[in-house]
Parts: C-alpha cells; structure tokens; sequence
C-alpha cells in the first residue's frame, strides 16, 4: 500500500482579485473537503460531457426554484449538458408558480408561522411565497393548461413534456425542457400540488396521470445497448432513489455520480447516502467515479454550471 | 413579555439503578434539548390519545426495518395507537424481505463496496442485506401472492391493504396493518422494488397500481367533519410531505406533530423543515401542538412506543 | 471475507409496557444505527469497568450544565465509574452558577434575542440562563471563594480541585469531583468566565492559573506504567481533542472510546471526527474498542449512566 | 407587519460562460439559504472594510491549514483587511509543519486506519499528513525557533508574534501575521501540539506560555475608546467563543458578525450557535449585522477572500 500515491499536493490553492469562477475551480483542486469536492464535481462532469454515450441525469429535490436555481437549470438544459431529469412534484410547481409570475421572496426564518399566515404568506425556512402563488397556479391549469393537453392516461415524463409545451414562459424548467426535448420524470407526482390538481382535472376529464408508468418510460431510456449512465443530485429524497434502483432493475449502473447534499449518511437514509455504497448494490459499477460533497446546492450548483459552461466554450460547444 | 413564565426547572433531571422507561421518560421532562424533546414527544402522544376525535398518523422513511424497527412498530399498530400509516415504498419492500425470511444484518460502514457486490451484499450505511432478499421477494410476490390478489386498478393504499391480507408473516407491517385495519398510504409507491414488481406484474395481468389514487384514498379519509388530526413524523422525505400537504388540500390542518429526524433546517429541504413552519402554510394549526426531535429515530422511536404502551396500560387500554 | 460472520440479526427488538431502561438497552443491539450505538456504548463501557486496569476519562463540552446533565454527571462520579473528566470552562462556569441557586429555564428557540437581552436573559438555543447568575457567580467568586483557596500559581486541575473543595453545593460537579477525588482537567479555561474571573482575581492576589500546567498534569496520570484508557466524549471540542493529544505527546493509546456528538466528519474539524481516525495516529490502539454515536447527549448520556448504575448493581459495587 | 417589504426578488440569479467570481457573488444575491448567505457575507465584510474605526477579527478553528486554506488566510492578512486572529494551537501546529516543509495530502476516507497507522501516516478525514511531519516541527522548534526566542514568560499572542519572527517560510501565517503586525490570539494553545512543545522547551527554559495572559492582551485591544467590531467565523470552538466571551466581559459588543460552520444549533452547543442569540447576550450589538452561512468553510471562505480582494482593488486599496 502506498496510500500517498498520486497525492501529492504541494502547491495549495490561490485567490486573487479578479479571478474568474474558471481559476476558482481549478484552484479549488489544491484545497481538501467541500472545496476539493468542488473541483472534483467539475472534472467528472466533464468526463461525463467528454463521453458521447453518456445519458446525462440531474436528480433534484428541495428548493431548486425556491432557492432561486430556475435560472441555473435552465441554462444547463439550454447548453445539452443534461439529457434527462428526474425531479420532485414541488419542484415542478414551484416552476409552474414563478412562470404564472408569482416569485418567492428572500425573508427570515426568525418570524412568527401564525402571523405570516394571517397574511397569507408561506414559509420556506428563510424563502416566502405568496398563497395567491397556488390559487394562480390552480385557475391556470385547470383553466387554461390542462384543457390544451391530450385527454389520456399518461406517465408524470409525458404529462410533464405536455404541460410544458403549453406554459407561456421560455425562463420555466417545464418549457425549457419541452422545447430542449429534455424529459423530465417525476415518480412521486402524487406528492405535490400539481399531482392534485392533476387528480383533480382527471375526475371529470379523461386526463389522468399515473406514476407507475414512468417505470416503463424509463426502462425504455436505460434498456437502449451501449449506453452509459452520468447523474448530478441536488439534494436527495426519490429522485436520488429512483435512477439508481431503476439502473439496478434494468441491469446497468451508473458510472459517473457528483453528489451535492446537505443529508447525513450516518442514520442509514437514502438522502444522505454516500455514493460509495451504492456500488455494493451494483447500481453504480465497480470502477464508477463518485463526488460525495457535502454542500448547500444553492452555492455549489452555480458554480458547477458556470465550471461547465465555460468547458463547453472551451470544446466550441 | 415574561419569557421565563411557566418554565422554571429547579429540579433537573436524575438517573439510578432499576429504573423504568417511564421513569427515564417522566425525568427527561427536567433536561433540555433532545432530551426535553422526548419527553415532549410522549407528552403530545398522550394528548393524541386522549383526543377521541383524533386520526392518528405515523410517516416514516428510511430504515424502519433496516434499523431493526419493524417489531416496535408492529407493536404500535397492534395498540391501537395509531390509525393509518404514510410509508416509503422501500419500508414496505424490506417488510416483504423480512416477512419471507431473508433479515438484515449489523454490519459496517468501513468496507470496501466493491468486495460487497462481489459477495451480494447490499449496504445501508452499517446494516446489510443479502441480495437474495430482492429475488425471493420478486420470487414471492409475482408467483404466490399477487395472483391471489384483486386483479384490478388499485390505489397503494388498497394495493398494500390486500397484499397484507395474504402476506404469511404476523410479525409484518403489512399483515399487522391488515389485520388491525390500519390503512397504508404510500404515494412514492413507484419509487421502490415493490412498485416496480407491481409494474412488471401489470404488464401482462390486470392487477395495476395508480398512486394517484391515494389522494382520492386520503381525501375520504381527512374530509370526515369533527375530526382532529396528528402525526408522528420517522425520518422525512415524502410521507412527511404528504400527510400536511393533503391536510391542506382539504382545508384541514393538523393538531399535533411529533418530528424525529437527523434532517436540517437551513437549505430549505422538506425533511429538515421546522414543524412549526408548517403553521405558516396552515398545514399545522395555529395552535397546533409540535415537537421537533432532533435525533437518529433508532433510538427515540422504541422509547416513545415505550412510553405510549405504558400510558396506555395506565389507562386500562 | 464473510462480512456476515457473527453478525447474524434474526430477532430485532421488542418494547412493552412496564420496561426498564435495563431491558431497553438489551432490546437496542438488535437495532441498528443509533439505537444499536446506543446498546455498544454501554457494552464498551462495561468493559472498561472490568478492566481493573483502566483510567477511565469523561470528557464534556457543551450543554452539559444547561442540559438537566449535572445531576447524571454527579451519579456517575458518585459512582466510582469515572477516574478524570476533562471540561471546557464553560461547563465549570455553569456549575459554579447553579451551584449558587441560579438554574437554567427550559424557554425556546422562538425568540426575539434582542428582546431577551432588554430582559437580561441569555439564551443558548431553547435553553434561558438569567444574567444575575454571572453576576452573582462573580460576586461569590471573587469575594467568598478564591480568598479561600490557596494563594500560588495552579494548573487548571489544582484550582478546579481547590474550588471544588470551598463550593457549598454537594450536587455540583466540582464539589463532588472534589469530595470523590476526581480530578478536573480543563486546558482552555482562559475561553470561558471562570477563567476571566480567575484572571481578575489574580490581577492583585497570588492566585493564578496557567493552563499549561495542566500538560503536566495529565503527564503524571498517563505516564503510569500498565495501566489502560478509555473516554467517554460528550460533544466535541478541546475535551475530546486534548485526551487523545496528550496519550499520542506520551506514548499511550486509548483502548475504549465513546464518542456521543452531533457533528459531522465529513469537513475534517476534530469535533465530529470519526474515532475510528484516531487509530492512524495511534491515539487509539489498534484494536481499541470504539462506539461512534452520532446523537444530542442530553438523551444518550442519561441513558448511559442508568444503564452503567444498573450494571454496578449487579456486580455488587 | 409587512414581511415581504424590501424582499422581492424578480430576477433570481443567472450564470455565464467566463463569469468572474465577483459576478458569482453578485449574481448570488438574487439565490437563497447558502448561495444568498454567500453574497451577504460579502457585503457584511465590505461594510466592515467601509468603517474606518472597526477592528476585524478572524476566528478560526478546524481544517484551516491541512483544507488548504493556507494561502487564502495568507492573501487576506496581506492585504490589510484582518486586524487580528484568534486560531487553535492545532492550526499554529500545521502552519508550522508546513513551514517546515511538509505538506498535507488529499486522501480518502475509506481506508484502514491502522493501516495508515503501520505507514506512518496521521488523517484528517479525507487529508493525510506524514507523521515526519510533527518529528520535523519538534526539532525545529526545540533547537532552532525557541532559542532564538525571547526567554520569559509570555501570553499565546505574544509567543506567536515572536515565533512568527522566526520562521522562515513567508508563506506561513505565523510569519505573514508577523510580519503584517496582525496578532494571532490562541487561548487555547495548550491543548496542541505547540504547546505541548512549549511546555517540553519551558521545563528547563525560562521561556513559557500562559494562555491566561491572552486575556488581558485582548482586553488591553478591545478596551480602547470608540472602535467597532466584526468578526468572520471559520469553523466554531474556543476561538468562536473567546471573542463574543471577552467583548461581553469588556463592556463591548460585535457589530459585524458572519459565520461559515457545518455545525447545527439545536443540542445548544456554541459551536453551531445561530449569531442572533448572542445578541441575548449582549455579545452582538442588536442592530449588528449577523450571517449565519451553514457551509464547509474550504468553499466558502476562498470565495468570500477573492471578493475582498476585488473589493479593496476597486476602492484602489
């Protein structure tokens, strides 16, 4: 064993005035931890942009709209850097709220819960929305979205893709995807208010969404020969489930995965999971590259884009 | 403002030899912190029982069963203490693991994933099971029990009710709750090895699942007039979304809330959000009584089950 | 390899009405995570109790004091169960003003600090602490004790031993570490009021401290021939880092450890650093017994130490 | 109450190809939780830089040397934006080891210990560091560093303004704060390797430490007529605590306060502490500004530096 090989980190990391999010990162190579974590997310990004067969996964949960990411994503879809998303039911809401033009507002966690509601404002931990922002967003869809929609039985991938031809607003992750061909799985719709209002058109429409057929639209996407399998997870919860047990269902594994999680390991939830483990379950391959950073995404994901985006520059992409 | 009111602790807690959980339980009430919060959570679990009007929830995620939980639950349910339960697909699938013989192990987090995958081994953090749960289950569930099942479209809830009806196992969840009739939600049902043997089974029977119907399932439940509602929240994720999302749908809040996570607030992510949010949202009401645990549910959750069998062993139930 | 070698589970645990905490902590070990530390760490410390050879050390940060744990603490002293604690000064600052008759109130994290400061109430998360008790502290401090105590330059341990020696309060932690013979080590004093005071007091009398004298001190302990070690740490921070220091600055090695914190590894600082780690530097044996419990001590610790009287009980100490 | 006034936030935040860290920073205005606590930092220590009368402390604990962050501290103490530091005598100890000339190196956390151990090498999770490396510094100090010291009895502060003297390497804190006249206060020196040495050196050398004497070298700055204070925390512990401690102790109080920690507030301890509640104390000033950033310090502390340095270029500083 020598366990130094390959190590050595002589230089450590530099900052100066003026640098570009491009030094940072390469910077941050020279540091350990959450900044080593950093870098390291780039360069497997990279070999995931570097490998042509790689379908390239974003798995997001919690405030990706709410904390102000829409922008972020949206132009990571917009560059092809992302093949496929698998997202939260609240996620695709809080999209459908903003692109409706309600917006979330930067407030305090230090506030009484029972006076903002007499105001009808809602809490976030420190992020408030507006309540007007669902009642919106409810006349929207029932009125105006879903009645433009096909009249059938749909997976939340091809409800999504639907949904997002017919929202007015090109900064929205629904209408980015849907324009980008970008899709977008949700096997916990169910759990959301817009998995509601789905139900709710449904009861008197033939519109209906199931979750249970993402599974084959997904299957369909892993099952093609020769493929590889990259993953980016902001956050945790289903969506970070779901593409590693369906990679595992279908036979293949990941090989590339960049973590990006505030969640502990320690009390054996999947949220915090170290990536590490699920090569053990063979839903990441033995020889699989893993980024496990422990990080707000509302820092590390900007950062991470803007790190790719300049790469793509780079390759004249 | 009198900030101190009603709060003097002169006693603090003590500890000896021979003593009970219930005086463990009684004696955190003079400690602060995690331990203050035990007892506070036996407190509200009194006030649920003894609130005849009141519809008892558990959500749980992670690893009920993994952590070696099933038999306290179990016990909870066969009390009588709790009426309907809000669970991960996964909880339910290593409930049918365990029902058909295949257990969980005491492992460790310091071993090579690698050597485990070669020896069909699954971790969780430092508990591991043997990759021939997942056939047996698959085995099980797709010769001998689904084909006894109702071959129709079903809810989760449905879906989970039947399937414990002939499940062999008593010391199951799923018999338990079907045996007591105790309803199981389970919305992220798709996101598990359990939906996804369901999916495949739908393929060629017609015995599907739909977990968009469980919002139909919920509703029937929560919209009875005079009710009251709490929850004992285990872990986080989707179950613990669900119930108050639901509760508000339907313009009912909840009046109890008992929280164990290891989650944290700070990034804004459902699973570590602060109870009390909640009453901002009108989730939880205004004067809702709430209790939020920081801690590994392993631990608190026997202790509370603990104390629970015995206010109700007091009280001649 | 056999990962599953002698980790078989098949039984998991049970509850019921009327339990002990004795019966709990049999029911943890087959658990996992948490609940399982829970049940190892009394394991480990029985070990340490049997092994005549043993220094066994407690090492406290945090809120033990404004936890409700003085009480446990002093059962454990009072037991004979602990050889040495090693304290921040803040714990000893907290003792001395309950030792005074200024206790903690049980108040809330919802809270206008600024309000509360209008209040002279100091506040440690959910936790209240009037400003008069460091007033008074100060007072009796400077004009009851210290004129009593010897007029030369100490180590931190002398003069916790000397005060420990004039304190009226018999249930404090420094009166019954003084009348058990238990010495106090606390290496950062000078961060904490007690050590301001101390400083005060010796701007015109004799009486001073210096820390680093405390290294000798704990040379003498450890430099014992054939004896062994082992920690139970409470939290994180200087108790846990100087113990493991001090064994590695002298040639010897921990063999039992216990560590009971909530803070994470994954950023390197020492506080939630995973004890297995301390191996590589050889702080702790090679085949040192360690238990990492990822929990608030204010629940784990009383539990403990019910466990640890229960356990001497039975052997007739 | 108006809760949402000053808070809307239309625009969200945007990311391009060639962006610069100080377009990072701006754009992260418009994010929220971390990535919104990152762009207020910022702007908290640019109105630090802006009052001409305030003192600007750095607290530092943890990973600071061995995370790489070396160069960064480095950059900021060079360009006159720090006025003092308070570290751990652990960060003095790998200041110097690197001074020396050996270097930390990035590792892995999924290793054998004792392994490690055999190889002679010391972990910090995922960082590695030769155990030359403290055989090294130990003979440094006793034969070369020491002896050129002056040989009397000193406070940590001075110590290590006369230790910086004498080191070599410029690119070390030590020798930069030295250099730069910033005093380093570390109350807790004792419990470190330094300090151990000091006390090796000091048994038949006149020269000693004694952290007590921090106390009236910190009194003796912060004591003086119409100044301000802010303070940036890196990691939490005794350096975290003395600053806040000694202002209250002194009559003063902070009014610029940013915190970077991976700690959680909720078990009470003061190294996860929430800012505002020192304002109970009376530690903050109640109109202080405070940042409570949750993050891994090696992210965000380089960003945060490359913005005070684009800030003191563009005030032509």
């Amino acid at each position: 064993m020598d366990p130094l090989k390959g190590s050595r980190n002589e230089k450590r990391m530099d900052v100066w005035a003026g640098m570009g999010v491009k030094d940072l990162l390469k910077q941050l190579g020279g540091a350990g931890y959450a900044g080593k974590r950093m870098a390291e997310a780039l360069e497997i990004y990279k070999s995931m942009l570097d490998d042509k067969k790689c379908i390239k996964f974003v798995a997001g949960a919690g405030v990706l709209v709410a904390g102000g990411m829409k922008g972020v994503l949206v132009r990571l879809i917009n560059s092809g850097a992302v093949d496929a998303l698998v997202l939260t039911g609240a996620i695709c809401t809080h999209d459908l709220i903003e692109a409706f033009g309600v917006k979330h507002y930067q407030g305090t966690s230090f506030v009484d819960d029972v006076e903002l509601n007499k105001e009808h404002i809602f809490r976030m931990y420190d992020v408030f929305l507006k309540r007007e922002g669902f009642s919106l967003m409810e006349e929207e869809v029932q009125n105006n979205l879903f009645p433009k929609m096909p009249q059938k039985e749909m997976s939340p991938r091809e409800f999504l893709k639907e949904l997002g031809k017919v929202v007015g607003d090109k900064g929205s992750i629904l209408r980015a995807c849907a324009d980008k061909g970008v899709d977008i799985y949700c096997p916990s719709l169910t759990d959301s208010m817009l998995g509601f209002q789905a139900w709710m058109y449904g009861q008197d429409h033939p519109l209906k969404v199931n979750p249970q057929l993402d599974i084959k639209d997904f299957q369909d996407l892993v099952w093609e020969e020769g493929r590889t399998y990259g993953m980016l997870i902001l956050g945790g919860g289903v969506p970070k489930h779901f593409i590693p047990g369906m990679m595992q269902a279908s036979g293949n594994s990941l090989k590339y995965v960049i973590q990006i999680t505030m969640d502990r390991p320690e009390h054996g939830g999947v949220s915090g999971m170290q990536i590490r483990e699920a090569k053990s379950w063979g839903k990441v391959s033995p020889e699989g590259l893993v980024c496990d950073m422990r990080c707000d995404y509302t820092l590390a994901f900007p950062i991470l884009v803007a790190g790719i985006l300049d790469y793509l520059k780079e390759k004249g992409q």
